[in-house]
């Protein structure tokens, strides 16, 4: 038994939380740095409408020259593994100790933080995988000054900021001559438009479940159904809190959002509320789907049991019957003992009194439709 | 079994998504052509109280004369399949890129937007299907202006807006005196007007349900439930964000809207809130239909279950009984072994005891009520 | 099987829904006649404190006398079914087009419109039925001016302002002292009260559903529960909107409305909140009720299914043994050949291994409390 | 049957409604008087800091030499029998007519109305049973005036005011310095605390049915169930409003209410919301052990059904195989026929064939999991 | 079967409510000592950027000294045995007697109160229970003063403000440098960080369950899922209120409270909604596994249930054709008696005959997918 179900495939795999917080009681500002963490990868963007300079930074000091220039300076941190350039990152910038164990820990929730002079935007990032459905999910810490912006990623392998390079790069678009709340925007546009294509794949597995509900339905459908409600229930906390920060953008008064952003931020505002409106619509339908599962899988067998329910209630009176006449009651000691097993038509009418129970019996089922179920089934499936 | 599937009547056809997302990172105001759209046809209807034109629209720039005169212009555009004309279009009404987008693009999510001299209306219309219950759904986008209205379409093949047009080229009612806020608030009205013979239908295939669902419950009657809650949410999705845009109208001190039409605007919110409340009831329905539904078909169950109890019960002690007088002991080498076998009045006896068991089975079911249903159904169903 | 179900008392008769929308696109302020309605029946009640007028009115233009003066004129329609009247009306009480349509079309929402020379109210009525639960629903609108009240009705058969006219004519009250407001409030506290012995039915009814749950649930009985949720949805859906309709009276600046009759409407209020608390509750009442219907059925099956399992677990074993021996190998041919059918005590011993094994399985069953449900309930039945 | 049930304890035998309406269109502000009501029973206590006079009033006039000085006058009257009594008492007191008719028809509502120099409060006060759980519910309106409280209780047999009266009479605490205010302050916190001592009764039982619900459910646990929900409903009625009776004295400006007494109603508004708090949270917990039960029911089925499929399936087939060496083929005609019966091993291989299938079915039995529940209980159980 | 209950492990064990109320009408501020309680243990530490003193109270007067000084004094309480000091430290720090009963009394929920020169904050204290899942739960109490803080707590055995303990003597971070308020938000930051890994352990207790539920749900699962919605309940309980105030104390115009703090008390707001969010997400599911497991369980019994009726059905008919030639009808009498019995091939054909009723019901449960579970599973566990 214990083997069978390993041989299962295992469709819950991912664990759903992860250790991300730190004593309690310990110093607030207190960096923990994941033994597993990568270690930092620093690229630095800056541009104006004119002038490009992209590089790879290994002291953090030397971005210090970038910052309080007019042109655009994009710092983009990937991976966190190296606690004295992350806390040296913090001096240049200027960061907040709060902000910086914000931006290191994982803490989860996405929120918004105005220090006059800096905006730090926490967000969240979905990457669908490979294969299959289902994503990776990986912190992103923007921290926007009047010149620069500085993005913080967990994980260096992937992000969905390709579109957004290439557009500075290719000088694609206004990005060149804007400042560096249109960059802001723009990854946040890319990680909100970044929910679609795995909301898209989760939209086809609802459909091919709602058929396999129907059509087919076995336990291994139970667990998909619970897992995708379990994911979408991922998905839910990672877009929730990311509306009250673009939200805040829009309405904020801070000097570091212009209003031609703000009209854009709008823009990206109502995708937010599109993406909710997805995840809360096929919350639906899963729950939804549930239902219509357990009510298939009770239809089915019920099917079963009306099937053995008429095997049953008509061969057990027709095997007493046979049983009575299989007893061994001395015929020869008395008249009344059995006589019909001497009758000249003994046998015949014997089967005779059989058949008639049967069809009475059928009658009787057919009458009360618990045969037409199964009958209408057999003549669709000529 | 699989063949058997394929021939069931396929409810669930309509996929729930649609692609409706470019890439992550795209450039803001990017336009995507669906292949599969049909090419824009653009028509005009120019007039005032007293003039009236209506011409078919080749090249969008024609419009631009119209746009500045007194007289109400509407430009219709039906179909999103050239990309040249939308953007010229665009140029001609001097759209912001994002507009362009959101217009072009299926959004899913009606909105409305506040440029100054420009209100931008996203609305989504429902179409009843022309047999059985269910509709089609397609975006329509309205940008009002002060003296025209741009209203376009995903699709050329319906519309709900005949009644409009024929109101204007027969100049019934007050249309012909008013401005082009009167005119977009006939169409916003048309639309919303547009979800009550949808909703009418699906409350007659709601009692339909419950007639089937009390009467006669088959897997298929699950189906149309799910599928009924399905449509509904894809209504409701529809109608939510309307309110807010229709609200918004009424609230905004916006000068495109005179406060005469604000009145009749208020009367639309009213038919709005109408709509969401009758998709509220009619889903809390649906709701308590399911619950109906299993507590049937688990009904039905039992009556079975209750049948293959009484029969079985009664006939396999019966069973037992000739059992025991089927046994081949040998009566000849004692006294003890089966002598009933050899008395003169046996068989009566055994067929007495066997009905006696019989009868004490049948009082005892009946004392517990466990024949009750049953008998009292027969009798209605005499 | 078919003709059975139309035996069964058709408990869900009532229509949920009217054809209460005009077409799409449509002209704002039509009104539509339905064919059944009845003609209207004009009555016309004149007074202040010393006079008393009351006449039915055949033209409508007969009323316009009586408005301006300073005593209160209350005019009410009963009856949709002649238009040319309905416009009359209209134009002597000065309505706007858009009220004309939601006073003569049945728009099903209670709302209160501001014209400023008149307070529109559309309210729903409800008045039990002759016998048995369940009510008729009607619209009321009412037309508040300075000097007169206009009220719309949709049947004239029966309405709930017997009491009020009652007051009028035998001056009872305060009723005569006050202005057209007064009356106004009157009629309203009239429509409200008119909720309570309708859910005091209800409530009645749950009552004898709790008794009938647990007692003797049968299938009638999830229609009755099916039934009871069905018509407090469409007794929320009057009553939640005639919340904020009064609410709106109490805080609204309007002048028609003084400070005195505002203190009566918070009394109004209250009930009309009173009324909402106990819609509620009966929907959590029968919400619960359901969970019991189907705990209950449930028992009742697991019950009959225990007497099955105990019947069937103890005879199938004994019916084994006595088929063993109804064997028929040839004792002659070898001694292993069923040496025990020639024994000497082959028979006792035979039956008192059949006790053994009974006994031994019912003294299974009542250690794993099998039996103890039934043998608890049989001590009961004595 | 029917007689069994009557034997059943029954549990719901508390009416959930009165007869708390008058008839619609009734007069507003007529009074009723119920033909059960007793006679009311008016006691005055008047204090001050130095003085103190308790008397028992018979007429109402004789409260009003007390209502105009200085020291506090509570006028307590128990019991709403006598119309002419209550009509005066409103005289004396000089109630809106609205307000009378509140305080003498049961309205089932908390609320609180301000009529400047009045302000009157109507609470709902719960008293514990004298056995088992559940209470009784007593409407309580109080009068606050600026040097009295008139309090107006439906019943004279109990009421939560004892403590109070006793700190008056022996002078405990600073009540005897204080105003009216603070009077009313502790009648409200003795209502409130009134409702703590029912809680830990409900909480008690919960606990109790936690455990019957697994160890032992019964088809009475369901009962108690279904009526605790029932009976926290009517809790959460009562205690819902209560909390905004009181939030409007904490926040109302009245002059009735000193500062210092707002400091007292804060606290006792925290015991509000803890009621509430509780009262949510054993709904919840009543509703999860309505999950439990009904999962717990199903779950003793299966385990009485897998015995049943366990002993059927063995022997059902070893049935069939005795059936078939019972089959009288002659032997003599043909070699074919039956040869086994006449071997020599016959009888003793036949046997074997049936442990070898009786085995094996246990071993698959065994392998599938389907007996490990049974045995592990049963070790359990040693 | 009562003996085994009781080995079975006793999940629910732990008291939900406790005696937390003082009897209805006692007089307010009433201080109740618990006779449980430990006697006080009053430790006090004072310290600015230079000094430390660390000592032992005996008796409350001896803290007077400290607490006008500019120094922070933190007076920390530990146990509630004794009603005289707790009396004395109330008259030391000038405490109303209202705080003094909630400080003492176990109030259970949540609040802050504002008393302009002191701020009063009832906190909720969770601390992991040394094994297994679950805590302990205990009230805190801090009054914050201008230079000192009081914290009062119920249970001298463990809290969770060593960490602050050891920053305060070791000098680490900016605490010696900052004031009181600094102090209560580090403490208020421990008891809200106390809360995840309790979470943590709940969040691998939900996946371990759900591994259980899918691969062995058995009756235990169900206790366990109804044993952490359960203490899920009381966390909530627990963090709700406190969301509200740490809210209060940033939104707040207290001047007890600096700017700077009030950055690190946002971050403190964001880890309590941090809490919030992931106890309502085990909440869902919690709720989810629910009803996995109520499936698994159903689909375990439906597969026995398949077992049963394709051994049954295919047997049963078997035994009637056995039956049928077991009957003993006498042969020689006639021609039509069971001719078949003295046939050449009689046996064999009638064994064949059985073969092809077998195979034929086999074909069919085959063809309507009724086997194909269990086949599949078996080729699984291979």
């Amino acid at each position: 038994m214990i083997k069978k179900i390993h041989h299962l495939p295992k469709v819950i795999t991912k664990p759903f939380r992860k250790s991300y917080y730190h004593q309690p009681g310990t110093l607030p500002g207190t960096i923990i740095i994941n033994e597993n963490a990568e270690p930092p990868n620093i690229i630095l963007i800056d541009y104006n409408q004119t002038t490009l300079i992209r590089e790879q930074i290994t002291n953090p000091e030397d971005c210090a020259n970038y910052l309080d220039t007019e042109s655009v300076s994009w710092v983009d941190v990937q991976g966190l593994g190296n606690q004295d350039i992350l806390e040296r990152l913090g001096k240049v910038f200027d960061l907040h100790p709060l902000v910086l164990e914000d931006v290191v820990n994982m803490v989860e929730r996405p929120k918004i933080e105005d220090y006059e002079d800096q905006l730090v935007i926490i967000a969240r990032m979905v990457i669908p995988k490979e294969q299959g459905y289902g994503f990776y999910s990986e912190q992103v810490s923007l921290v926007l000054g009047q010149y620069y912006l500085l993005t913080v990623q967990e994980e260096p392998k992937y992000d969905c900021f390709e579109g957004v390079r290439t557009r500075i790069t290719k000088g694609k678009g206004i990005i060149r001559k804007q400042g560096s709340d249109y960059l802001a925007y723009c990854l946040l546009d890319a990680i909100i438009d970044g929910f679609f294509p795995i909301l898209e794949l989760y939209g086809e597995h609802i459909e091919e479940l709602e058929e396999e509900v129907i059509v087919k339905p076995t336990p291994q459908t139970l667990q998909k159904i619970y897992q995708i409600r379990r994911e979408l229930l991922q998905l839910r906390r990672a877009i929730w809190p990311q509306r009250d920060t673009i939200n805040f953008l829009i309405r904020d008064s801070s000097e570091l959002i212009s209003d031609e952003v703000r009209i854009y931020l709008r823009d990206c505002y109502d995708h937010t509320v599109q993406v909710m409106d997805m995840v809360e619509t096929y919350r639906e339908l899963a729950s939804g789907l549930m239902d219509v599962y357990l009510s298939a899988v009770s239809n089915k067998m019920n099917e079963i049991m009306k099937f053995l329910t008429v095997v049953s209630s008509i061969f057990i009176p027709l095997t007493f019957v046979a049983g009575i006449y299989g007893m061994n009651f001395n015929t020869e000691k008395s008249p009344y003992n059995m006589p019909e097993l001497n009758w000249y038509w003994g046998y015949p009418l014997c089967l005779g009194l059989m058949a008639i129970i049967a069809c009475g019996l059928i009658f009787f089922f057919w009458q009360r439709g618990w045969l037409s179920n199964s009958v209408r089934m057999k003549r669709n499936s000529k």
